[in-house]
């Protein structure tokens, strides 16, 4: 039975259909502008880097020169897993829900480093195996749950067609309902075992043998992450997702928290706001995205590589690099909520240097 | 003759060996302290990774597992050349002076980070070839001007071994100064020419070929590379440096600038404050600190890999892993400055992250 948070909505396919319809590339205009303006800072060409080619991305994306980064939002989609049945996390599913509580009373990972970079931190009941009703009511947390938990992908599809399209048109809505109070997002994930479809969406996706794209999720030993790559390869080889069909991937081997993401990330760019990916989980919902509409691409921000050993595949695959490299593997949206610092700094280069012309400065070099 | 702003001091070799016997290693207990929290926080074990390290150091730092890093400074310290004679730069020298001033007017790329951190900036004029005494007497810069600018290093020692002293001691005087109101200092640079003394201090210290270590600083073609890799050999084959002794080779192949962030590093690791070290020409600085008084790498917090190739070098001897790699190579603090982000970052997750029992979450992984 499907629980009480669920709200049906009519027209599915055609929502997403007009959604991908309002997503253009970056501006190729706004663009050169910025990198005009980029050329004449006092400083030596380009020296600094990958700011200087976010702040042209995020002219690109927002079409301005000032673009607005002050409200900055991370959204934690949250979802449990079938495929736990099989052993593949160190944590019991549980732990999702007691996470959102968690998320809820501002003491996690997350709530720090969101707090930290001044960002909100926005959490979605996609289909967790708890009854969260209570944190529903009391206006703490969105409900947009398709299910109580994925079915066991080692045995059969996570969930039907039919689902998954829900999920991202949910992720979508998610993004309507908050674009106006939000100037820059950020995607989070919450999910015992949520690696596992991860990774299998990965391999679907570029093809890779899957042990090499199977990383240790929370902490698998040896023995452990032999039985992961087993059960990852197992559930290709049932379900047999078709790589260019992003939604018979999401259904075959994804989530729905996965399935949120990618439609926040389609949302995201729909409204022309930069979206900043985080980890392995977030980068999965955005490989289901650019698989759905490519141009998403142009308004994703790698927020930074994880440990997970598969996310260098992902990033690849986006043909994006990822701003950051510090270790990190704990999803929740944490590496998007420090990159916002990265994404303020960009626009603070773009808009409050000054010019050598502005500044007296000689920027003519020597010959 | 010296520049009206010079105060010399008294009982040089005492004052630098006095500071050095206030600085200890970082402190074990507080380690453990911040090490035995961080395992217990809501999240599998160490999934912050560099952030949790960081930690770690910081309590270690300042002996409190609430270390304190809410009064960030960048003290930027200036200084020319006279090895731009050698055609070392694309830029003049007087841009150094320029840059100064662009710095007290807020318009500079140092001041634009510095704002998004919530970090002041503060001035050093260690040796510029220019007369600033319009600032000093407006009380917009710190006056610690060794000299006009350095000697040519190429035809012999670019300041004498008493110069050298007195730049370290200078920059120990600004920390000791700024102490008071500072909780994490960040160095920062500015000096046209000064990535070619930084090349040969590393060369110095580390042995490595001129020719692995020199980069193209403001953006020499391949001539112009060529040149700057012979000036810097000429400098060595001339001085001959003894690696073994900071203030030799600080003194012959040095910069004013470049002994006052040595200073600095040392007058912060005396205070047990953080220091935040930028790119190429700081971490050059902190060769010299490191070589004077090895204890300060303790202390020292590597911002960023900078475009410039030596600068890997650099981080190799101080056996330390930079945070960051934006491919950035513009010095001022810049990097520092971003990193600084982090440093709060690292706090928040030590003192705002609640345990699994604070929190209630099932921190037991499934046997």
């Amino acid at each position: 039975m499907r629980p009480k948070s669920f709200q049906p909505r009519q027209e599915q396919v055609n929502f997403l259909e007009a959604t991908f319809r309002k997503i253009f590339p970056q501006d190729t205009e706004y663009r050169e502008k910025a990198r005009a303006r980029l050329e004449q800072l006092t400083m030596p060409h380009w020296a600094l880097g990958d700011l200087m080619d976010l702040a042209v991305d995020l002219a690109g994306i927002t079409r301005s020169l000032k673009p607005p980064v002050k409200r900055k939002r991370v959204v934690v989609m949250a979802g449990d897993h079938g495929v736990t049945a099989e052993g593949v996390s160190r944590y019991p599913s549980e732990v999702t829900a007691q996470m959102v509580y968690n998320f809820v009373n501002g003491g996690a990972g997350i709530n720090a480093l969101a707090r930290q970079a001044g960002a909100e931190v926005t959490v979605v009941d996609m289909g967790t195996a708890a009854d969260l009703d209570d944190l529903v009511k009391a206006g703490k947390i969105i409900a947009r749950k398709i299910g109580n938990g994925t079915q066991n992908m080692a045995h059969g599809p996570a969930m039907t067609r039919t689902h998954a399209v829900m999920a991202v048109e949910a992720g979508i809505e998610v993004a309507n309902q908050l674009a106006p109070e939000t100037d820059v997002f950020g995607t989070g994930d919450m999910g015992i075992g949520n690696t596992t479809p991860s990774t299998a969406i990965v391999a679907a996706m570029t093809g890779a043998p899957v042990a090499e794209v199977t990383g240790r999720g929370t902490g698998l030993d040896d023995d452990q992450l032999q039985q992961k790559i087993q059960v990852v390869e197992r559930a290709l080889k049932i379900n047999r997702p078709d790589p260019s069909d992003g939604i018979d991937v999401l259904s075959k081997v994804g989530g729905f928290e996965i399935g949120g993401i990618a439609g926040l990330i389609i949302g995201a760019a729909a409204h022309r706001k930069p979206v900043l990916v985080d980890g392995f989980i977030s980068t999965a919902g955005a490989l289901i995205a650019y698989a759905l509409e490519p141009f998403v691409r142009d308004f994703i921000i790698c927020a930074h590589r994880s440990v997970e050993q598969g996310h260098r595949a992902m990033h690849e695959r986006l043909g994006l690099r990822p701003l950051m490299d510090l270790n990190m593997r704990l999803g929740e949206g944490t590496g998007a909520a420090l990159a916002m610092n990265l994404v303020e700094a960009a626009v603070a280069v773009l808009t409050e240097v000054a010019t050598f012309e502005e500044a007296g400065v000689t920027g003519t070099p020597v010959e």
